[in-house]
């Protein structure tokens, strides 16, 4: 028992910690005026009864009388907080039209994936330990977070079981398996400066991706729409979550990552090859070739690397060219909806992608 | 590419590893003349051609783009060998009287969700490593086991879901969450030596027995037999898998297991409260008490403990005991077996008891 208690304050400490975040060089030339802040505010006024339920779902289902469970679980459920992918799930029942109550549990099941691969990326390796990247508390935790996250993850396929549409399920295991290669697909890469941009977009349209076109998709599945409108919806998702991981892989990288309370800098000392990398190895001369190599390949990391780093993709362009890309994936996104007939669930999904888009700003 | 060929090479020398064993005390006293050795032969025979065919579709389904997923998984997948869980499937759908080709791949997806839950207990925390219980190289492979776990997982449900019965789905989902609570629930009580007999056979009936249990079931769920003959299944899973869990927490402790080419006292060093563990501290005088705090709460080992555990055992009778406990399981799931006609499918099934009990002996 007491083991167990202790790993959860170690985890505790371990998120706690993350906030600290260190000071870096800005990325200010990167933004742009922006009207106003864009924030998820609509959809989630929107959509705060169905929101209500599904969290009230999610604490339900999480309960087992094992009780590390409900509380390792609840402090993952309740710190992740934005709850994004269930949300687009919601709001596309709802602009197809759909007037039941079926969206709640698919909704709930769709977090409890997503909370799954959080606490399983939170396993870290030995050799992470050795490389002195992680903190010794980070790693008490690795059996309970890969146990819980395996119960999270059958609990979300026995409330899609409950539901009882197959199409769901089958839309929902193969976004899994896809979410699962693309996870290792990024180990592959890690290190590996050689990685093209199409690799990195492999991995970031399945361990990403593939979770938001399938959110979406599932709305219009449950609204019975035709298979155009599924299709369009899927396309939303996908274009957006491609956006979204864009950004945040920029956001490693950026002072304003550090405003948002977050770390600076974990993709670098994890030697994780993410498009801002990709773009600024194109562009390297052999010393900083030879930087990289260093810093991500054999990752002998030295006080100043990071600010090094940061000056190269500055100097390169390559930060503002991540969020360019970005921003045509948020476009896709953005066509993908057009067909749809106005009104206020398409103005808030639109929203979602200038929400995404502008916290890299 | 370079990080994964390695970790997996570390994979394969820790299995091999563990194959080294060392002596200890026998516990010949513990053995009975049993007439000729049980084993999965006629079984095996019996289903030949339906496990051929199993084998291949695993092979098949375990493919990915990712190479690194077919190989991890195809080391596991080929190294366990047995496949006892699918054949309970393919067996008792025979025996229903069911002659299509659904059994086969649901056999695979039992496979694999056995294989998943495999590759998640080789997860080893830092905690481990302090206090010398795993080798360097066993840790190596935390991130690409858990992922590689997911993805199988995943599969499993993806050839749930193509087969499209929604009652098999539930039955394997609901074990799958039951599953992972066993593992926690063995976490939890890890390290605690005030631990019941209750609390114990909890964590062996979710972790083990209800995966057998779920196999056996399933066939009948195939054959459309009456719900009297799916519980009479259940409950000869259910048994079986007990007594499988508690010889195999009697061999941990035995000369037998050196026998088998397994290590001794896995479960002693990691501090794992088994039965034979908990019938011996129920008969253990103050110094023994002292003895098992000291080994297996604080994990404070040294030369000559695990001899002295097995001494400890040997006196109290707690590993014949413990094998006693196994054989009143193998009876109950013979019972459960006994109104069903007689059969060569039924003859094959009720000598799997026979080898999972004289794996103890």
């Amino acid at each position: 028992m007491l083991a167990c208690g202790w790993t959860l304050v170690k985890h505790a400490r371990r998120r706690a910690g993350r906030a600290k975040g260190i000071e870096v060089a800005s990325v200010a030339s990167a933004r742009e005026k922006v009207k106003e802040p864009a924030t998820l505010d609509r959809l989630t006024a929107l959509l705060k009864t169905d929101l209500d339920q599904v969290n009230t779902l999610i604490v339900e289902r999480m309960q087992s009388p094992v009780t590390l469970i409900p509380q390792l679980a609840g402090h993952i459920v309740a710190a992740g907080g934005k709850r994004l992918r269930p949300m687009l799930t919601l709001a596309t029942a709802r602009m197809g039209g759909y007037r039941g109550q079926r969206h709640i549990a698919l909704a709930a099941a769709v977090e409890f994936i997503h909370t799954a691969t959080l606490l399983h990326d939170d396993v870290v390796d030995a050799s992470d330990l050795r490389r002195g990247l992680a903190t010794a508390n980070a790693v008490w935790g690795n059996k309970p977070s890969v146990l819980v996250g395996d119960f999270l993850f059958s609990r979300a396929f026995q409330l899609m079981v409950e539901d009882g549409s197959l199409k769901v399920l089958q839309i929902l295991s193969e976004a899994s398996a896809i979410i699962a290669e693309g996870e290792v697909l990024q180990l592959v890469t890690s290190n590996d400066t050689e990685t093209t941009e199409d690799a990195y977009l492999d991995v970031i349209r399945a361990k990403t991706a593939q979770l938001f076109a399938a959110a979406s998709r599932i709305g219009a599945v449950l609204a019975e729409r035709p298979a155009a409108e599924e299709e369009a919806f899927e396309a939303y998702g996908r274009n957006l979550g491609i956006a979204f991981q864009l950004v945040d892989d920029m956001l490693d990288y950026s002072a304003r990552q550090a405003e948002l309370g977050k770390t600076v800098g974990d993709d670098f000392r994890e030697g994780k090859i993410t498009l801002p990398v990709v773009l600024a190895l194109r562009s390297a001369s052999e010393i900083e070739r030879q930087f990289w190599r260093r810093t991500l390949e054999d990752l002998d990391q030295r006080e100043g690397d990071l600010e090094r780093a940061i000056e190269l993709m500055t100097r390169h362009g390559t930060l503002v060219a991540t969020l360019d890309r970005a921003r045509q994936y948020g476009e896709a996104a953005r066509r993908a909806l057009a067909p749809f007939r106005d009104g206020p669930e398409k103005r808030a999904l639109d929203e979602v992608i200038d929400f995404c888009l502008a916290r890299g700003y």
